[in-house]
């Protein structure tokens, strides 16, 4: 079962990282105004699909775990959410409504964390560098975001 | 335990229902050649509310089975590719990949009902009109992108 779990959950991942290519940053991006701190552009691709596979996997331990519907439902919310970012941000180019959809993103990680933990301490352990990243993510979406408040 | 799973997964819902308040139809979509079945365009917020509700009552009742992460892993693919399916189509105007999206969407969603129903009956019931609605929606997005190749 654990690899019916990681290829169904690794799925939906992919549906997720699926918008990085239909909404590419592009010329737009490229002209906002950016804060010095913002990670440098091929960091993004090679962090994601890390974080995916990882998600992936913690997931399906949750999966084969004595209790996995809270986790799991939570998990569902995050891909959902996730999958909506990028057409929101770079599609849409709706920096506001991004905020709000990466914001709720970030609490859904940080309350999936102790809800993984109860259910497997690994699978807990591996969605804290999601949560950091998503904070990194957000920090830049409310950047760029207030920096460019003449273009949104 | 019941309202915690409906919440958080009609949460996952709401994500995927926001993608079509971001990317209307519009003069684009008016433009497009449909097939003379194409059902009235207020029949779609309407279906839709009401799938998203009763998908999520459904996935609820999976959450509180006996076994529910294979069920709860499928669902939360299913809603992935839901909320990646409209930006795919209104948003980027992909028809042909919209078409992917779709099929893999009834593929996903044809599976889940036997899983469903090994696990809870009336939830296994309750995502058939779900898999016919879909149907519908393949077809007229195959129709549609058949008919307006000029414009793909």
């Amino acid at each position: 079962m654990a690899g019916f779990y990681f290829l169904i959950l690794l799925s939906a991942c992919a549906a997720a990282a699926a918008t990085g290519s239909v909404f590419l940053p592009g010329e737009w991006y490229r002209s906002l105004k950016k804060p010095s701190w913002t990670p440098p552009k091929k960091a993004f691709p090679i962090v994601w699909t890390a974080l995916y596979v990882i998600s992936a996997f913690a997931a399906t331990r949750i999966a084969l775990s004595a209790n996995p519907a809270p986790g799991l439902a939570l998990w569902s919310l995050q891909i959902a959410l996730n999958t909506l970012w990028t057409p929101v941000f770079f599609g849409a180019r709706r920096m506001g409504m991004g905020m709000i959809v990466i914001a709720v993103l970030w609490v859904v990680l940080a309350a999936i964390i102790p809800v993984f933990l109860q259910a497997d301490l690994l699978a807990g352990l591996l969605m804290i560098p999601y949560l950091v990243w998503i904070s990194i993510a957000a920090g830049l979406n409310w950047r760029i975001w207030r920096d460019n408040r003449d273009l949104a």
